[in-house]
């Protein structure tokens, strides 16, 4: 594996790989790093579908508010680094923030509409950053390829929509959310929890579970959803909701509501965000048509 | 040389080109045709230049404000298509705005501060609709090299700067104005104008040549440059001033009111835009350090 910090670096690398090997199939797994399984299930894809998988580590302080966790998010670039090795990556992209923004960035990729409900409306100014800093990556990598896991559904959502909107050249693949035993989804964040508030994050997981039950019931509309939705959640007494939500998926518009959700043609996302203590913790379900759900994804 | 006017049909044609010949350069000239000798001027260069040329003729409706002259700005694709040919350009990529824009656009490339000053402050949203579009072309098409008028010299300040912020592997390369035999710089719109608005044109490119000289004088400040630079274009009855500004280039900052133009470390610009009738023409010199004029740029 070859660890660049660099962009000239990087260019370079895969120009030499590109010219020796022409044809050949890119990945890219974006990621701020702080490696887990969910990340290494990423990897895994990417080096079974690709010829040369490029694995990016970036805390991009652009998609962090002001009042957000940027300077505590959790980096151990040592062990993300071996850990890519083990998953067989081909080039780690570890470039620090100086090189990424070397002057102040004038130019910003802002979404409308997919942004602004969910963690768009709790975090003004996130997927701004997102669309910016994946902008930056996909340039720098001209990746066939990117890999993206369903527990940030909305990221999904709104790469998906960048992708289409400005033509860029990658497909955007679909990664299942992976999770702890007890159903905990897997977070780089998960770190921060102490006992009680680690034994009560699983309620995110279980009330999902009911959720897509409670979907299936006759007369449902999506105002009774989120009440129920919200009440279980209620149940942990350190939870405190961001949002509880069910919208079309991949628009996230809002469904009407007197609308039976039976009825619903378009897959639908239950998604949720709660914080214990300081730490805010998301998941989410995605419901095909017909009540199908989507299995892990 | 194959006219495209899908963008399906353009990957096809530049992947079998890349494929058949890989190593060699792309230029692109991207345009809104009703071509005329200063687009042939950007496409003998980019022949010179690039071993495989693109031309896109595209009225992007992005770039226009709603009061703004889409509908009636000119287009003649038959004589776009011949120009093209004759100056060897390899193919013409000449979509419908259907094909653009399929969807409803949710996205969009903005730049801050570069965008705030002479044209970006008369046209709202303006550069946010070019930014959107050459992302798009540069993501469809992959140009090594992208070749753009200095006549629209904040449109070439706005993009350089936009592929620099989002790491776009392109290189801008900056293309003289041309000009009538009369010094007036040629554009499109210049159709539009009668011929007493056509006869009184010429003072822009008058006051320009005027303005290169008063920048030189011992004492100059912005303040008493810009006066003067308004006058001289008052001398057109007809002429209603939109802007007669003196900037940093390409930064497009304000120099300080009491700063000796001749003190200028920076390239500076003396740019203007000037109604006739419906008709905005804009022209601007570029005034390099130490008040060396660069040529016809």
């Amino acid at each position: 594996m070859i660890v660049c910090t660099t962009k000239q670096q990087l260019k370079e690398q895969l120009a030499l790989y590109k010219e020796g090997f022409p044809g050949s199939r890119v990945g890219l797994v974006p990621t701020m790093g702080f490696l887990h399984e969910g990340h290494a299930s990423l990897m895994k894809r990417a080096k079974e579908e690709c010829d040369f998988t490029v694995l990016s580590v970036f805390v991009n302080p652009l998609q962090f508010g002001p009042n957000e966790d940027f300077d505590r998010y959790p980096r151990d670039k040592q062990r993300d680094a071996a850990l890519a090795e083990n998953n067989g990556i081909d080039v780690l992209f570890m470039p620090d923030v100086s090189e990424m923004y070397p002057t102040k960035p004038l130019t910003r990729v802002l979404l409308s509409e997919v942004t602004e409900r969910l963690c768009g409306a709790s975090r003004p100014g996130h997927f701004d950053g997102v669309g910016t800093v994946v902008s930056k990556l996909f340039h720098l990598i001209q990746p066939d390829r990117a890999y993206f896991g369903m527990k940030d559904a909305q990221q999904v959502a709104v790469v998906e929509r960048m992708v289409s909107d400005l033509d860029f050249s990658v497909e955007i693949i679909r990664c299942p959310t992976l999770r702890e035993s007890d159903g905990l989804a897997m977070s780089s964040r998960n770190v921060f929890l102490n006992e009680e508030e680690r034994r009560q994050a699983i309620i995110l997981n279980s009330a999902l579970e009911q959720a897509e039950q409670w979907a299936k019931e006759p007369g449902m509309t999506a105002p009774l959803f989120k009440e129920r939705l919200s009440s279980y959640i209620g149940q942990a007494p350190l939870a405190d909701i961001d949002y509880a939500e069910l919208l079309h998926y991949p628009d996230l518009t809002d469904l009407p509501d007197d609308m039976e959700l039976a009825a619903s043609t378009q897959p639908l996302i239950i998604a949720i965000a709660v914080r214990f203590g300081d730490t805010r913790l998301i998941d989410n379900r995605i419901v095909e048509q017909k009540w199908r759900c989507a299995p892990h994804v």
